[in-house]
């Protein structure tokens, strides 16, 4: 019998508690020596990156962009990405605020809406960095964990909003599990609660989502409702090191959080997101190199009888069946970087998407050390 | 007679008044088409931006970290840079922060001082970027103007400081005059007033003084004292829309601050940043550069007997005698850019440093308008 995750009971299976959010830190991972930056040596798959990128197109615009990289024109290149991108999401150009990556736009969100008190709820697990910055502004973060079929558990977070709440925080597709949640369930949700609070949808994965019942909560915010919707050029586009993501709410609600805004966004970000915005091949190939990964570890974690999530995103979130402590070293032994705890997750492992060569030596190793 | 500025007397003599800072944004002037940025015309002197970068150093640097631009190295490379600028100033690492140009230490600083209420003292003119981001916030920004020689009024400042003030925020060189402020008078200011409230110097253009009697005020934070100290790498280095910049004060200033900044130093600024504090001979060169183009202007101010405030930045303030919205209309209409208005200095002109050739057509220009 394969062992495959059925949604239903994974999580009562896997034994989760709902426990303090310790994430463990970036900041030592990194700390690689040139040559190992540039060898990718180790693998890794431990950061949702786009091994792809950056394109090649924007790679020239970056180098043309020198020339004015000594100047202060980011601030008009700023205004010229914003109308591309209102254009694109179909808003008005007053809808969009651009940030040095989404988390700077997750920041400033919690810091409007939670500044000057007031508590959040959040779909858990999911991307913390909105509600750690407003735990550093003391804020209270009211953690409502998902269903067993790793669906948000909406009865559960709509009961959890009280007068004190200013938003509720959602992933979608959600990190670090990969599960998309339908426009079926949740647009009904968004309807019915934001009027209570500002619903806050993160899709930095939105581009490598392939299930047809998915959607955007853009609609929403044309429709002028309290919604709001950030994403990324970290991922498909493969820019993380860049910084360029956005945010997409009504003009009452950017026109309120983009003063708070502590950076300015770089020029030659700016420069390679709107190239990479037109470079529709990039993104094409970026989607369809990262599908057939994700086959290639689907079919190692069946070979070896691992449960694992159905993903929409550039990495997988499997069941080890070790502590990934544990897992994490005994990989990296094997030259293979995977992702850190997501605690109470113990024994799960959030894997990130690799180039094909590297996905090869990740099957053979991971097999070595199930073995 | 020549009608050189006298300091004593020259804020007299132009019949300046205090009235509300409405500084008009950048955003119109910098929506420049592409070739316009590329061939520096219109000549831009108008924005204190170094004109010969950025460096070739840092470009070779910049087109090496593409690689790593797909991914999160950017944490890494942040404590890398942090530990370079520890050392160059003589501080701990934690005793550095980095930020998205100077511009998002400031504003942050700003929130962290004056986000739950309290007020500022501003020493006037001078650089408003932390008091407006302070203002959105809802804060008093109570601004004492500088004596008639351009140099702050020390009494007046520590008579403006009350029991709600939570710092005192002061540019030297100061920005727009290019007035810096002597070691003699400033730093026994800052022993005396730092045990009342923050004491705030940024020295963005710190690496062009030539003035023997200027220090940095980073020898008072070495102490620990209540003295904070912001840097940027947009001036000497070059880097202006790379967006890098970092402060220097006390670890328990540091370690506050920091947590509130939203957004994250991107990796191409790093890596830049980090190439250009070794490139001492492009510094040099951006130094004697900008000296030779201050006498240039020195010598048309005399010859057309306007008066000026000595620089020790790399731009100059001087007197028009018209309008300074008229000014920069007859200007630009010759091909040249200069520096926005500065109420209620309605008379006057802050005009940045250019390239040699250049700067013999601004010399003629100017000339010719002033006829």
């Amino acid at each position: 019998m394969k062992d495959v995750l059925t949604r239903r009971d994974w999580l009562r299976r896997s034994g989760m508690l709902l426990g303090g959010a310790t994430l463990i830190g970036a900041s030592t991972i990194t700390a690689a020596t040139p040559s190992q930056r540039r060898s990718r040596s180790p693998i890794r798959m431990m950061f949702n990156e786009n091994p792809y990128g950056p394109s090649r197109t924007a790679r020239m615009t970056m180098t043309k962009a020198f020339e004015e990289s000594s100047l202060y024109n980011h601030f008009g290149a700023s205004v010229e990405l914003k109308e591309m991108l209102a254009k694109k999401e179909g808003v008005k150009p007053e809808q969009i605020v651009i940030g040095s990556g989404s988390r700077e736009i997750l920041n400033v969100t919690a810091l409007h809406y939670l500044g000057d008190g007031g508590d959040i709820v959040a779909n858990y697990p999911g991307y913390e960095t909105l509600n750690m910055y407003a735990e550093n502004l003391g804020a209270k973060v009211n953690r409502v964990q998902v269903k067993d079929d790793m669906s948000p558990d909406f009865p559960a977070l709509e009961k959890a909003v009280n007068k004190n709440t200013k938003m509720i925080n959602i992933c979608n597709p959600n990190n670090p599990t990969g599960v998309a949640i339908g426009a079926d369930k949740l647009e009904p949700f968004c309807r019915k609660i934001e009027s209570k609070c500002l619903v806050f949808v993160d899709e930095a994965y939105n581009e490598y989502v392939m299930d047809k019942g998915y959607r955007s909560m853009v609609n929403l915010v044309k429709e002028g409702l309290n919604v709001m919707v950030t994403r990324t050029f970290s991922k498909i586009y493969a820019l993380a090191g860049i910084r360029v993501g956005y945010g997409v709410a009504k003009p009452e609600i950017i026109s309120k959080i983009e003063p708070l805004i502590t950076g300015t966004v770089n020029i030659l970000g700016l420069r390679a997101a709107m190239a990479s915005l037109q470079d529709e091949a990039f993104q094409e190939m970026s989607r369809s190199k990262n599908l057939e990964a994700k086959e290639m570890v689907y079919e190692v974690l069946e070979q070896t009888r691992k449960e694992y999530a159905v993903s929409e995103g550039n990495f997988i979130f499997f069941r080890t069946g070790i502590p990934i402590t544990d897992f994490q070293a005994k990989m990296e032994k094997k030259g293979i970087l995977v992702g850190r705890p997501f605690p109470p997750f113990d024994k799960w492992c959030r894997l990130s998407m690799a180039k094909p060569n590297e996905m090869k030596k990740f099957a053979s190793r991971f097999k070595e050390v199930m073995a």
